[in-house]
Parts: C-alpha cells; sequence; structure tokens
C-alpha cells in the first residue's frame, strides 16, 4: 500500500453513526481490538462505509500517544489501546515506539527521547497508544 | 506571514456548510486545486467566512500523509490533492517531500526516510498530498 | 502522569456546548488562560465533563503553530494563547519552542528550525501558542 503513515490497521466496519457532518466509524481489527474515526458524512456515502465492509484505519505515528502505568487518569480520546511495548527506536530528538497490541496488531507512535526516559518505557513494558478519532483516516478498496 | 505552519495556501472560499458545531469550508486555490476545512461555526461567524471571501489554509507539514502509485484504495481523508515530488530533504529520521500540485502550489509532507524508501519517493513521481479536513487552520486578513 | 503529550494544561471546566456528535468544552486555567477542546458526546458522558469538574487539556508539541509578530491575520484554530518565548531549543531539523503564557502555563510548540530563523523566535519575544480545538485530549482523575 502506497501511503506514507506507518499505522495501517485493516479490520471490518461495525458499527457507523452519523451525524449532521460528521458521522463515527467504528472499526474491529481481526484480533478485536476497536478503532472509532470521525470522518465526514461526504466521506461515508463516497466511500460506502457500511456495516460488515472491509476497511483500514491509517494513522501517522506522530498522531500517537504512548499512555503508561497505572493510570488514574481517563481520557477523551476514543483511541486507546491496550499493548505491550515490543520495541524503542531511539532518534536524536524522537524514538518511535512499537506496542502489540492485545489483538495481536502493532501501533507506531512517536514521542520524545524525554518522554520515553521519564516513563520508563521498554521492551515488556504496559503501555497504550492513544489517539483521537478525528485523527483517523479511513481507507476502502474499490 | 509570521506563523509556523509550512502548507500556506491562498485561496477563495467557495462553499460553506454549517453543521450545529462545525463546519465545512471549501476554499478553492488560483490554479484551481480544491482545499476543504472543518472549523467551528464559531470561527465561521468570528473570521467572517463566506462565499467570495479570500483566505488562507494552513496545514503543518507532519499532518500531510503522501500517497503514491496506481492505488485502488480510496481515502476518507477529504484533501488528496495529485501532483508530482518535486524535491526530497532528507533528514536523520524523516524527510520533507515537496509535491507540486495541478494547479501549481507546492505541498510540504513530513514522511519517515523509511517511508520514502518503500514507496521509491524522489522527484518527478506522482504523488498526492493527503490531509484531513479537520486538520486544515483557515486565516483571513482583516 | 504517565502520558507522552507535551503540554498538560489542568483546569476548570468552564462551559459545555453538545451538538449530535460533538461537544466544545472550554477548559480555563488557574492563570485565565481558557483552552478549547473538541470531543466527543460519548466522552463528555463517559468522563462526565461539565462545568466546575476540573480536568487537564493534552496537547502534543508537534500539534501546536507559533504565531508571532503584530498580525492583521486572524485564524480559525479556537486556541491562540498570547505569551512570550521563554526557550527555544534547536534541534537537527526542528526545535521546540516554550511559549510562557499570560496566565503563567507554558506551552511547547515542536516547530521547523527554518521557521525559528524566519519568524526571528527567541527569549522575550511576543508569541502565541496556536491550535486547533479538535487536536485537544481532555483527561479528568477518577
Amino acid at each position: 500500500m502506497n501511503i506514507s503513515a506507518r499505522n495501517h490497521f485493516p479490520g471490518t466496519i461495525s458499527k457507523v453513526d452519523a451525524g449532521p457532518i460528521n458521522a463515527q466509524v467504528e472499526l474491529t481489527l481481526a484480533g478485536g481490538d476497536r478503532i472509532v474515526a470521525i470522518v465526514t458524512n461526504e466521506s461515508v456515502g463516497n466511500l460506502g462505509l457500511a456495516v460488515g465492509r472491509q476497511a483500514t484505519a491509517f494513522v501517522k505515528a506522530s498522531w500517537v500517544l504512548v499512555r503508561a502505568g497505572s493510570e488514574s487518569i481517563r481520557f477523551s480520546a476514543r483511541n486507546d489501546l491496550p499493548g505491550v511495548v515490543e520495541r524503542v527506536e531511539k532518534g536524536a530528538v524522537n524514538s518511535e515506539v512499537a506496542i502489540r497490541l492485545e489483538g495481536g496488531a502493532l501501533a507506531y507512535a512517536v514521542v520524545t527521547n524525554e518522554a520515553v526516559l521519564e516513563m520508563g518505557l521498554k521492551p515488556g513494558f504496559p503501555a497504550s497508544a492513544l489517539f483521537k478519532a478525528s485523527h483517523v483516516i479511513l481507507g476502502v478498496r474499490d
């Protein structure tokens, strides 16, 4: 697939809630993880997004936050996918953190090296990939 | 213009669809390319966004994806502007890809070096700049 | 707090406007600065977001634009927090700009080194942190 987003999550559309301008679309991945996307109603119509349809959710790694530890805070970001850190690739300023989700998919987040240190992120560490529904792009095959 | 967004697209507002909270605003650039922005209704009122008004769309390069090759996938991102890669500036981890759009404007995307390699991005290569309507900021002069 | 967002803005919810899918939530920080977030209605319900409730706004530094100088342009981004540049940390490609807001909080933006040069950003320089309401994640303690 020739698209520069680091995260590709293929799945099946399990819910579509249409509003006046935007719709909320839920995608269930093969392993059971669920991703919510906010897209325009025009996209719902143009792409034929409907329950049961195969689709892929695309999310740039820079749009993903990492949440770790036992946290007493709940977040408004609709996507908060729990998993375990599998790999941390450190760059000069940022690191790419790969999280193996419960359902088996890999999620990538780009975070600062500072955050990696402060949060003690390393392989085996439980962590969630957190991103807003409005940051998800859906794609369908014709 | 003193604003740190890499992409500045000046144009004329060609459509405004208001919903209860958000509005969808279409901007037509001088060369004919169209950009769709989702902004709050309060912004439509405060900025006086209306058909025929001059405005500029601002988009950070990190919110732009690059799509390349003949693709049988369609995307929910409302902005999918076709063009040709003009320049690829490689950094340590990421590259900045400049795409000359059909209408003549330049669009910038920051993507990983890995994506540049995998997609074979280089000058002369057809590619699209893909970004969500909700990632566009509109600006108007007083 | 174990979350990889650079910007943490604790405050009190001062307004909630619900639409059919999304709601607009205003948070007033201790120093008086106001941040607007667009979240789904489901989040409003799940998190119990209501006027008077304590909450924290999370924004990744890469989602924040810096606006500087006397600008005759107005923007659709609902959050345009004025302040003074306190620090610029230069990396290979990007710099992190710390802006001390009027109310006392620090806002962080990641911008290109090119933008820092062009805009002449340096300590003592008046600048605003600009970000869209749809890019704000709200968190509440249980």
